[in-house]
């Protein structure tokens, strides 16, 4: 096998870094196929965690600087690890982040480590959109993404035909203020991409909610608006 | 002049983009120096009323396809225009953002971005940081970074030394939870950088916050973090 760089379409993908590949031994050991570390981070406490888990499980690691500056980009790693694909299932029962075309590779990261730290477990992404085993959402999520179920639907009426529930579109436009919105059962916080926000057919689906902001931006980055927004739903069940 | 791309220590700077220079010349447009474009935007209105302003006030403005893909470094632009960098002052009457040692060009950009949505108009930046005119920075503040106010300074000693006020650290270990707080004078928030958050001598200044979240992250992301914070203070704001 020859080691190159990440393409899309190759059924493997790597983590860079200690960290998340830490949070791949932790949340999906199965799926790690091989590492490649740097000698350079021998004293590294996680490191060393990282080549005891692959000794005691059989796993091929290899001490080889050039490959890890190669593989990870010259992102300065101290580990590359390369893992097998998976696709895990939405749970029914749990709230959801749905992402209507996110483009944003290391966006969809930071929003991901944000979902973890509010226990929002589950992604739906609707097409077209980034890949999520980019490596750069892999390092943005701080390799989060290995806590979560995500799932890629070709439309919005793909999803909605399989998980009926409370919707909420996020809509600037919306006079339903996030911050008076109380949640019940299990719902769907649904936002646009980056540039354009959610397509009108939106308006009228479910509740419409907006972030309180003043008039003077365009509108809030998107990892920025999803952030405050399930920091309000993570407070709001805290109270309840 | 040569025109190369953004170096630090240039006195010039460059918007990238439409919007940005819109941005520009709407907030700062006595630092506008000349514009470069491409002919291919020509049907653009922003671009249009770019060359407008131009023409107005006997501005250099130039049809340039190549060094407008060369000084933005690719980024699809339709315009670059270069400006002078200028010093704005903090007003002491004012909430002020504090930031300690930021590093990443696109999350201050996204910061200052979140900060003119919820009213927070000074920025006071604490070295060793990034630097705030990086075109990267100006881009991902969607050219926001025209409307606010900021200052270096060498140490956080220095800005307590000229404001006095109400300093709030954020700490992840703190009792004090942030969806419990209210604000009264004028206030700073302060936030440590990406990777180590706030050093240990800041657990003693002023009251200390906390975000509530589960304990199933590290951190939240940075820019995260300030738009939780400062969406919380301007609703805190909103009610009273």
């Amino acid at each position: 096998m020859k080691f190159t760089v990440y393409k899309k379409d190759s059924d493997y993908s790597y983590t860079y870094g200690v960290y998340p590949t830490l949070e791949l031994i932790k949340y999906r050991p199965d799926c790690l196929v091989q590492l490649f570390y740097d000698p350079k981070g021998d004293s590294n406490r996680g490191l060393t965690q990282i080549k005891q888990f692959c000794q005691d499980n059989k796993i091929t690691h290899t001490a080889d600087s050039r490959l890890v500056q190669k593989l990870s980009e010259s992102e300065n790693a101290y580990c590359v690890a390369q893992f097998k694909k998976y696709s895990p299932k939405l749970n029914p029962q749990s709230n959801h982040l749905v992402l209507v075309g996110p483009r944003d590779a290391g966006n969809l990261g930071t929003i991901i480590r944000t979902m973890v730290g509010f226990d929002f477990t589950d992604l739906a992404i609707i097409n077209p959109a980034v890949d999520i085993f980019n490596p750069k959402t892999i390092r943005a999520s701080m390799g989060e993404l290995f806590q979560i179920n995500f799932k890629y639907f070709d439309t919005f009426t793909d999803y909605q035909s399989q998980f009926s529930r409370d919707y909420y579109p996020f809509i600037t436009s919306s006079p339903n203020k996030l911050e008076l919105t109380t949640f019940t059962g299990p719902s769907s916080l649904i936002f646009g991409n980056e540039s354009t926000g959610l397509p009108d057919e939106f308006n009228h689906l479910g509740t419409s909610i907006s972030i309180s902001q003043n008039r003077l931006i365009d509108s809030l980055n998107l990892a920025s608006a999803v952030s405050i927004a399930l920091h309000h739903f993570y407070c709001s069940f805290l109270k309840s």
